[in-house]
């Protein structure tokens, strides 16, 4: 099957490579906006072909696809979403880390019978580009499939094989629900990391020590947290920018619920409170992480 | 030299195994406080001896080493501190995670010259516990050390040297700053850890897709950030009890912050803010992590 991947960042050639890796039949065709992209991704071999943007626009091949994956930020996205000419004919889908403007997008634009089912595979690095595309980077995590209305049923099961193909686990969520929970999951915890770090870089003794010592002040814990702090800027803006009031209301329970605790601070009055919490903390990790003790 | 380390969780048998592998010619004595401990510690050869607690203090053979490293909880290591006899001859350490309190102890302990020189190596795990020992655990990272008043120059070589031994990086803070910077990059990260997964697993809508789901919800993001939620409650208890006006601070400064991020959002009146944010962040991370780019 010819499949074009439009964008070759981390995420996008990933999964080129995981693709091929994992012995689908296919011809990949990446879609990339810069000379220098186009040649990095021929010389490490990401794609059987890559195009230009502007290559792939002015001949109007949408056609030689049978499916188009859009690997871009979520903005963009929707911009490409809405070029896409009404005469193709192929499957659709991205890799949009918000669901709502996407969704809404894909909606306005097919009033009836469609083949764009979107998805999130939810994998990522701190790293962001195609030099640093990894074929085990989707491997055994999930993909989150959002359905758009009037989508049919064979585009539905055809994006479902595709991830199931490179080894995805796969569930189907609704577009407000996804992003609720991505706000939770992933886009409130990125903002929290990218606080951690410049709280303490602002801090003067912590400058001061820095500056004073041959290697890092921090522990492995807060190298940790702050893995992901400032990844890919434009990427994570499209995702803010597009998922505003659910960050905002996850970002005000954080806050609420950390109020509790300064309160338990000043109080002092409750001598178990903190071993409790981190008990019940290790428990709440567990949940999430699914890890049976 | 007959080395004893008082105390042997993860820290302490991590280094027991890091003197052995880095060749340093000691003989190592773990002391221990139940049976179980005892056997596996024997049984995964964790240290030449080891004895029970009861056994070390009814014997009175403190003056059978030339060192004695406490390594456990805070509060239990200053409960140590005042325990050691005045005929004690050897030199001592401790390995804990804030000063101002142990320094206290043992500066109300010794009027005079005394060879007592206190140390935080920077290494962890989230597991805790003897059977998670690691040879390496401390290679290559920093060791802060910590000078009491009185402490004589012929310790502070000997303790120094040790650390070195087993290839650590040292840095010599005072108690009030180590306390105060760990508050930043270790304590209060700790509980912000904490308070995210408590956060996202008491929300509804996760709860339910993760019951739904056969996999976790989250990416790698949130699993680094959470890695250390949870670990060793008895430890980060005693954390908290000895450090409570530096991590109410520093909790205090991250709430301003988080709240004046609060405001970006809702004002939402400057589109460019979030990607300057993250770039900013970008660069907070690599100099407090010392990386070069």
């Amino acid at each position: 099957m010819k499949i074009a991947i439009y964008g070759l960042g981390l995420m996008g050639a990933s999964l080129a490579l995981a693709l091929k890796k994992n012995g689908v039949p296919s011809e990949v065709t990446g879609i990339v906006r810069s000379a220098s992209s186009k040649k990095e991704g021929m010389s490490l071999g990401i794609a059987d072909n890559i195009l230009l943007e502007e290559e792939f626009l002015d001949k109007d091949i949408w056609n030689n696809f049978e499916l188009i994956i859009f690997s871009l930020p979520v903005n963009l996205t929707c911009d490409k979403i809405r070029l896409v000419p009404s005469s193709y004919q192929g499957f659709l889908t991205d890799m949009g880390s918000t669901k709502m403007e996407i969704i809404k997008t894909v909606e306005e634009k097919y009033p009836s019978t469609h083949h764009y089912y979107s998805s999130h595979p939810m994998a990522g690095s701190e790293h962001s580009g195609l030099i640093h595309a990894k074929a085990d980077l989707y491997e055994k995590r999930l993909c989150i499939l959002t359905p758009p209305k009037f989508v049919s049923d064979v585009s539905t099961e055809y994006i479902t094989k595709l991830w199931h193909s490179i080894n995805m686990h796969t569930i189907v969520i609704d577009a407000s629900s996804h992003d609720n929970i991505l706000s939770y999951l992933s886009h409130t915890p990125h903002i929290l990391s990218s606080l951690l770090v410049n709280w303490a870089a602002e801090n003067s003794v912590i400058q001061k020590h820095t500056e004073a010592s041959s290697v890092p002040l921090t522990g492995g814990g807060f190298r940790d947290m702050s893995r992901i702090a400032g990844s890919n800027p434009d990427m994570w803006d499209a995702i803010i920018q597009t998922n505003k009031e659910y960050i905002l209301n996850s970002l005000l329970d954080y806050r609420g619920k950390l109020d509790q605790l300064v309160t338990k601070l000043q109080e002092n009055s409750d001598p178990s409170f903190w071993k409790d919490y981190f008990i019940y903390s290790k428990k709440s990790r567990d949940y999430i992480l699914k890890v049976d003790n």
